[in-house]
């Protein structure tokens, strides 16, 4: 992995799923579309997990940057 | 699904329904008509929603952008 | 209802009794006088809700916008 | 009550006794002597109060304004 | 008291003891020694209060002003 | 260990194995990879740790600054 | 003690050990190195303390400002 600055990182992953760490309990995972500097992101075929387990399918959705605490392949 | 920036993800909703989930246990639903570059926005025909059952209509509101987690078609 | 930003939608409600959901489990219902940017508001003939009943009557009053999880008419 | 933006509400209450609700149980009520943009008040001849009893004397004091739910005369 | 400005008022206490509440339940009195726009301010022989009563004593601090609800002579 | 400023302290490790400790009770350790002015940092070969013991391996990812307490090599 | 402005205090202090209350119950103790405008700071022989025991030895570290309360000699 080579990135010189953090949103290298998002760059890198556009198009591919990522697992987002929300505060809180929740994670959600999806296909990265879109990000923009305050860590908003775009996921396409989204769901939503709690504790490792898909709790909802839902789509597409656009979540807001301040709640994420971690974004991962 | 083709956004560049996860602002045109709003503006390609303007019109439709969309489900906003805040932060806390709470969803809103409506129609959305209005947002700004702090994700406020407007719904119409709005209603509230608590683990998924309707709790109360409310009609049209302007949400503040702090509270949301994530919105959704 | 036809508003292209969200401050529009105050503009046309000046003047009028909108409900205040804040943060927490209160709400506040008054004649919207003015607004700012930050969504700081005065209210006239406020009264303040808990669980849609009134507790008690406040007057007038500035409201900090960052309290505030959406207002409607 | 002719207010144009929220901060002419604090202007027009100046040297007059004002009731602070502040995020959490607690109340101030006390005579505004100054406030700035960040919605920073100074309070003269001020008491604390819970449950609308006064708890304490405080005198003067200068408040940060992110504590700060509503201020009403 | 005589001031027009919020910050006006930890000028005119500049060198004098001051009781700074905290959010949460603690408080802190020391000797105003140097704040700035932030409210970050330095308190000299401070000691750090709950319920009203001496915990500890601190000497000297830099307190971050975000910790602060208000600032009483 | 000279710094002159916290940011020459990310620096100085990049490439390094770093502990982060997150707002809550996690944490993470992985290697360190990039960071910006946001203190938003890339991890490789990250793992989650609670209580010291490793509860996951995640790989790579992207952490939000503001969750951050604290980085130690 | 002699400072105009609050971080005249951190500047006084690079070298020394001083300790950090954090939000929450925890305080490290360390040799501050150096700190920026948001207060962060990098800590050398630092060591987390909760009610004043020494729970872990960290070594060296970079704490993010908004998890401070006060510094203190």
């Amino acid at each position: 992995m080579t990135v010189e600055r953090p949103f290298d990182f998002l760059n890198e992953n556009v198009d591919k799923t990522v697992l987002v760490r929300l505060k809180g309990k929740k994670e959600l995972r999806g296909k990265l579309k879109a990000f923009d500097v305050h860590m908003n992101i775009v996921l396409d075929e989204a769901e939503e997990l709690e504790e490792g387990k898909v709790i909802s399918k839902v789509g597409s959705m656009l979540v807001r940057g301040d709640n994420i605490v971690f974004i991962s392949p």
